[in-house]
């Protein structure tokens, strides 16, 4: 009688979440909220458009804005005045180096913990 | 005229900080706060004292408890009546093998992403 592999993700349903903030002169530089804003801007183009996508405001995307800029050795997105849509956004070189860290950080942590996430996923029900 | 290193974690004073949560059946199985109260069991051998130590209240410690016992196939914490102290409480096999993975999943993600973590380092101010 064949049984069920006792380490599958499929058998306990659970989910692994991990979360990785930079805490940096007492504020949170990064977090996943801010990674996501950066990465819909670089997608829209747009401080408003990234910001509706998350059901925030404007003012609060900004805010986190200029947490990220006043972290950074140079900030993390320009805008131009004007344009086809009345300004625009964009990540600078470093935006996009932040993102591209901050993403491997996550990849390179998923794949190092596959051993106790199996042996905790064996223990659950 | 020698300066100092750009990644170093003295310069940025940047911290990481990694967190990990398991959802099971829709609740948060495992976390930082769990894993601190087992340990704090495993210490003390007593729930009530565990909890003082995180100001936490009896009830919402046995709280954290219960969604533990009930997400893993076995408890994680035993309890007995009477005893020294008017009953103690230990750790389970189960409840040592939960925190030794948690532990071992945190040790591992933090080994593994020194690069990207000095790449972010290094963009901070």
């Amino acid at each position: 009688m064949a049984t069920r592999p006792r380490n599958s993700t499929a058998r306990t349903r659970a989910e692994l979440h991990p979360r990785f903030r930079i805490l940096h002169r007492s504020q949170v530089a990064l977090g996943p909220g801010k990674i996501d804003l950066l990465e819909r801007i670089e997608a829209t183009g747009s401080i408003g458009e990234a910001a509706a996508g998350m059901s925030m405001s404007y003012m609060r995307a900004w805010t986190l804005i200029r947490v990220m800029n006043a972290s950074f050795r140079d900030p993390v997105v320009s805008t131009e005045r004007g344009g086809r849509l009345g300004g625009g956004a964009q990540l600078t070189e470093t935006g996009r180096a932040v993102v591209a860290a901050y993403r491997d950080l996550e990849r390179r942590s998923l794949a190092a913990t596959t051993t106790p996430w199996r042996r905790l996923q064996a223990l659950l029900k």
